[in-house]
């Protein structure tokens, strides 16, 4: 019988993305098991590769799309369209990050008090007009702190300030806030069901707020973080004053610079922790019910992948059918026991030398063809155990 | 039924003796295998550490000697008395290293033309006098490059230069060397077999001889090595016309600076493959066919493993009786291919995540402990596979 392993590894962040972890995975496993059964199911986190990875996966087109940036100069970005349910119109997948990710702001540009998520609105926009029936946006890897306020705002909802004039681009403006005005949105937005696959950790305001959490790594110093904290304050008493909604610590409201808050309160978009949302998209537990093994993959593993990441993620789910899940790392990282306790049988680390991150990120895709390797060659005696104990019994 | 492991590695070179490699993996082994029936027999490389790694192995007693050092000052040396057969006296079991070893020589004293080994052949004397039946001597770590000149002087050899003196301590003198006289050497040393546990590479002279390959970090410059293999070839001739014995490229006649050479022709002492030697004395046959898997590490793998280094000659006896074994490793580097061939069923480095060699070797058994319980836990899916693979048949 055939060995039917299924690969669905995470990205490793700055080195590669999860289809080309998968690609390498499976070669490694090939190398040992040459007559396994191989399905690859790369699982994207919502950010850089998002669209591009569920097209790939689950089939559809990929479509150019020139958007403003979020520093107001345009980018080129792009959405999918995956095949619909029978009978409708096909679904639009996009990545917030193709048009406000971090990537696009200059580093001596990084001011999240200015950075717009405006091309995002105008990504939506784009895939209602491609004749998306659905669309699902992934969040991750922004280079914003807007609030989701000018992906709202090229959607046609007015942002208005003490004077009734619509306030500027840029997270610093939410603190001139006053009134919210809805009546200018898109019609489509209001019979499109919108998903969003976002980090189910990430909330709006308070200690473990956006600004707090992620403003630093966006450029903001100490008090532009509390600058920031305050508008998106002002944001959360408007939209809760104006719509009824208290967005302020929802889950995922902080997603991407709090593009989930805007999402959720002004486009009545469903906020969904990513993996949900990813393992529906690719169909995973039908995956499951055809696999003898999993092998999972992240760059580093540690407590914080029991909260939401991947490779915890997918031990879970392979647990509920008892089925072996095996983790590949970059790095093994304090409070790996998390991962274990969420389902996984064992981990291993895919270095093969003392070597530092630099290397380490530049050799992944090697390092990963031969832990795999070398992982399944470790099963292999694992089973002959197994047989020599049945003979033996 | 338990699983019976056996866990034989070498120590970690700078880092950890192979007794404490050993313990690490087995406690890491239980984590994963609580009942699992463990055996430890660390393997020492003849080098520091070999006479007391065998005293605790097989059992004896650890006995301490003043010797003459590498640099003439005197240094605390010992040697192990180990049971002998049934009714012959007991076996000396003593590294060079101990009397003449490079940790002995001071860095600003490192010069290879003067070192000496003449406290390996009071070592030799003290274990006659203690009664010793047999003698093993296990090369490695030396600090001297004297063909064990000094070693067979403090015996009673005489290395006569042309007017008939005695020539003096070093490598450098030997280029004196006109004549031997073996009239004055130990009687016991005739009627007392020696076994010299060696690396099977280390020749006397030539392009592959001991001043080359081992003079620089001994601390010989290039015109020290020249003049010390000048030396080491004119000892080789007078050997050859002396007492008609070739040593020149002998196999383990370059062990320890040319102590093999000296041990072999001056006092007909029997060059042994180090790991033949150790294995017989750990009467690792025997282990073996009590064991169902055998874990083995090094500091490297790579392709000089499959010459005469640990992993690759545990593997190779383990694979003829069609045992599985498993490498743990802190660097896996080029050629690791060559180990595979040996028998070696997977390896897989200890570390968890990028680190410099120094952080590496320092964490070096926290690493081994969490990575061999890793490694028993991808087994044990392994096993768990091939469990399921006989329900489904």
């Amino acid at each position: 019988m055939r060995l039917r392993v299924l690969i669905a590894p995470s990205g490793f962040k700055e080195s590669l993305g999860a289809d080309e972890v998968a690609d390498c995975i499976a070669s490694g496993v090939r190398r040992a098991v040459p007559d396994a059964l191989i399905h690859k199911a790369p699982v994207p986190d919502g950010g850089e590769g998002f669209a591009q990875a569920l097209v790939r996966t689950v089939g559809g087109t990929l479509h150019d799309v020139t958007v403003t940036g979020p520093v107001g100069e345009p980018v080129a970005a792009h959405f999918g369209l995956l095949p619909g349910a029978d009978g409708t119109g096909p679904t639009a997948v996009l990545e917030m990050a193709a048009a406000a990710g971090l990537r696009h702001v200059p580093r001596d540009r990084r001011d999240p008090l200015t950075t717009t998520t405006r091309g995002v609105g105008e990504l939506i926009a784009a895939a209602l007009d491609a004749g998306a029936a659905r669309v699902l946006v992934g969040c991750g890897d922004s280079g914003t702190n807007d609030g989701g306020a000018g992906m709202a705002q090229a959607l046609g909802v007015r942002l208005l300030d003490e004077a009734g004039e619509e306030i500027g681009a840029g997270g610093g403006e939410l603190a001139r806030l006053t009134s919210i005005d809805l009546s200018g949105l898109d019609p489509r937005i209001g019979t499109t069901p919108i998903d969003v696959a976002c980090n189910w950790a990430n909330v709006l305001t308070g200690p473990r707020g956006v600004a707090r959490v992620f403003g630093p790594q966006k450029g903001a110093d100490e008090a532009t973080v509390a600058r920031l904290e305050e508008a998106l304050e002002r944001y959360a008493d408007v939209i809760e004053a104006d719509l009824g909604v208290d967005v302020r610590t929802a889950p995922g409201s902080g997603a991407s610079g709090g593009l989930g808050a805007g999402l959720c309160a002004l486009l009545g978009a469903r906020l969904q922790p990513r993996f949900d949302v990813v393992t529906r998209y690719l169909d995973f537990d039908a995956l499951l019910s055809r696999t003898d093994l999993v092998i999972t993959a992240e760059g580093a593993i540690d407590r914080q992948s029991a909260r939401g990441k991947v490779p915890a993620e997918v031990a879970r789910r392979a647990a509920l059918r008892d089925i072996p899940v095996l983790a590949l790392s970059g790095t093994v990282g304090e409070g790996v026991q998390a991962a274990l306790d969420a389902g996984l049988d064992a981990y291993t680390s895919i270095l093969t030398r003392p070597c530092a991150l630099d290397e380490a990120l530049e050799e992944a895709a090697d390092f990963l063809v031969c832990s795999a390797e070398q992982t399944m060659r470790l099963l292999l005696v694992g089973r002959r155990l197994a047989w020599q104990e049945t003979e033996t019994r």
